[in-house]
């Protein structure tokens, strides 16, 4: 038996990890064993800091492969628990470092994507791109992470980009707009995994 | 003007950085500018420390995607220390990767040269591998890091694989007998890289 791997993605401030939080709720509330998870820090937890917070600005590439580092322990993490026939709900994956490090600040996604295939070979049953005008990204944003440092117009590449991924898999991404009420994206959201559910 | 960048291989024990640092201090009294470096830690040094002494295992590809963090970040700074037109001495370099997590730990090669295309562009002028038996390597070592933990099977990998890639690169690699005298060898390192001297 094997478990349902689904992933969260889109800008801070979309609401990411309430929705997740919401359907793993809802998951364990029939009886299924979840296991919710988050990048960064999802494999290496003692790197999320130094990710979010450096104050030394790093390279794109030393950025990205950062990320790879944690997301390759996240993701055999993510296997154990998808064996064991969990539903594993996780805060962001490779989408984000294609639309942040590869939209957002032109690294080249051939690359990204040959490191990606030892760094992150799980393509998620499901992801939703909880999409935001960057203006209302911004706005929203709470924590203060040095991603919100940049500028608007990166975070509209950001944006064009999870769009651009969207597109090229659209039976993969479920694009929600983020501006709608909270129950109403939750609404949409266990529609879109009824499929999945034996239950 | 273009510097040279030099780097020393081979297991701990092997007198690397004592030889480097010599030939450091040989260059700089002959009036040359020297960069004297070491991975890991070269390019992000938070990450030295964990990398050396991280209670938990990694993965190879996440040990791998870790020094190559490093490693894109330290060639920025060699970059800019050739361009200036120093000499630049790395203690450790992608070499050490493809022997320790490629050879020692079985990673695909061909990924890792992937990975390296940009995180590590630079070839070395010249190597210096200095070349230990692992019984002798572990003898000698110190210092105690978590790679001197694995066993000796292990470090009989790695001394092959850094004998393989000398075999292919012969005009890059000197191949030195660690076993001999510390005088010895500086002298065989200086001889080497005459052709390369100016002065």
């Amino acid at each position: 038996m094997m478990g349902h791997f689904l992933t969260f993605e889109g800008p801070e401030g979309a609401g990411k990890t309430t929705q997740a939080r919401l359907l793993a709720d809802w998951l364990i509330s029939q009886g299924q064993e979840v296991f919710l998870t988050r990048e960064p820090g999802g494999g290496l937890p003692w790197l999320r800091g130094a990710l979010l917070q450096t104050p030394h600005p790093l390279s794109p590439e030393s950025e990205y492969l950062l990320f790879s580092a944690d997301r390759a322990e996240h993701t055999l993490k993510i296997q154990e628990a998808l064996r064991r026939g969990a539903w594993v709900i996780s805060d962001r994956y490779l989408d984000s470092s294609l639309a942040y490090q590869g939209f957002g600040r032109g690294l080249d996604l051939a690359w990204m994507l040959q490191v990606a295939e030892k760094a992150a070979p799980l393509k998620p049953r499901l992801t939703f791109l909880l999409d935001l005008p960057p203006e209302e990204g911004l706005r929203r944003a709470r924590e203060k992470n040095r991603f919100e440092g940049l500028d608007l117009s990166f975070h509209a590449r950001v944006r064009e980009g999870y769009l651009e991924l969207a597109r090229k898999e659209p039976h993969r991404f479920i694009v929600l707009d983020a501006t709608k009420p909270l129950e109403f994206i939750q609404e949409e959201i266990r529609r879109a995994i009824m499929p999945l559910c034996g239950f």
